[in-house]
């Protein structure tokens, strides 16, 4: 994050922004939906695996998303074809998504929609391997994405990411043979960082790995407990 | 760059990086140094494209090389094989390098070194293509790297940089032929956020664009004004 020249103040200003994600997530336990924060470098293709992901899922979860960028609606617009609720959110000159910002957002869903209607909550953050890493926005887990072309020395460069995400797509495995990648080096230097991280192999081009991340997906939807409840 | 709670705080901050950064040309003009700051997404080629300057120019530029990076010294090592002085600075978790952090490299090239005799500072920036944009460093001009693989869009996400770039280097154009990116398109996104910026495609696999590349870099050199008054 940006250094200020208190650090208390930074304390503060993570603090504050946690206690908007608890409560974010608060508002997502009581209504039995999983949120799940979508992170990683410019281009290494959130924006297809939603659309990949909105395509297959849409009959059996409902699904809404809360798209973030610094300007723009693009991405919002090309997701708002899966015929999904689409929230986009516009950070400014803001290199990430914040709690409060968020809240905004499943307010403005509350408001149009019946909540307690929705499975799962997709926040594509914006592009940035650092930043949002820092930032909870009231997610049940996080995703983080790195493509092939970025190189296996990611992990160790920019660790806050790969020590916090709870699963790691490996993205643009069609490009691999068209490149010097190592990939057991990069999945060596991902578990030196998190040992435990669920890593899945993905290209949206071929759909190589997708139904693994379904299945991921899926297990989340069904292990939250307010939807096991909500259920019952 | 991050919000904090208070927008004159914000001012305060850029305010005293500007100041810091402005010191920092001012040494740089009376050495005759010619500084560049090399900002882009993780993983879109700076250190590569680095490795091949150093390699090519070392003969006719007096070179050194300040390297930002959150945790470890991967790619200082990477580029201390090129027999120039590398100056390794750790930024922690801060997501850019700013103006205060490069005064320190600036001391350590003075007191290691007579930076007299150096022609070129490359400050390689933290990979990020949002946060460093805002953060003046001394640079005498900024040169981003837009990776093929990240996408036409990107110049209209994330304005600022490209707003800011003097030199932007399309990398990885040998990629090209294996992705669905249209270059025209790319090309006008960039000329409708900066209808000046001199746009040089490249692959340091190939060699594609780097004569172009360094024609470009011994202009910067060449035009620097205090190295044409030292060399008059």
């Amino acid at each position: 994050m940006h250094q200020t020249f208190d650090a208390a103040l930074e304390i503060n200003l993570l603090h504050a922004n946690q206690q908007g994600a608890d409560h974010n997530r608060a508002h997502f336990d009581e209504w039995g939906i999983t949120c799940l924060n979508l992170m990683s470098s410019p281009g290494a293709g959130k924006t297809v695996l939603l659309e990949r992901t909105l395509a297959t899922l849409n009959q059996e979860l409902k699904m809404a998303v809360i798209e973030g960028d610094m300007t723009t609606e693009l991405d919002a617009e090309r997701l708002r074809q899966y015929d999904v609720p689409v929230i986009a959110i516009n950070t400014g000159r803001s290199c990430h998504l914040d709690s409060k910002m968020v809240s905004g957002g499943i307010h403005r869903l509350a408001h149009e929609y019946n909540p307690t209607e929705f499975d799962l909550v997709l926040v594509e953050n914006v592009g940035n391997l650092v930043c949002p890493a820092e930032f909870e926005v009231g997610e049940h887990a996080k995703v983080a994405l790195l493509s092939v072309t970025e190189g296996e020395d990611k992990p160790l460069k920019y660790p806050v990411m790969f020590q916090e995400a709870d699963c790691l797509l490996i993205t643009k495995m069609d490009l691999a043979p068209h490149l010097d990648i190592d990939l057991e080096k990069l999945e060596f230097n991902v578990r030196q960082i998190n040992p435990h991280v669920t890593i899945i192999p993905v290209a949206a081009k071929t759909g190589e790995g997708l139904e693994t991340w379904f299945a991921w997906l899926r297990n989340q939807v069904q292990k939250s407990p307010t939807k096991q409840l909500a259920t019952a």
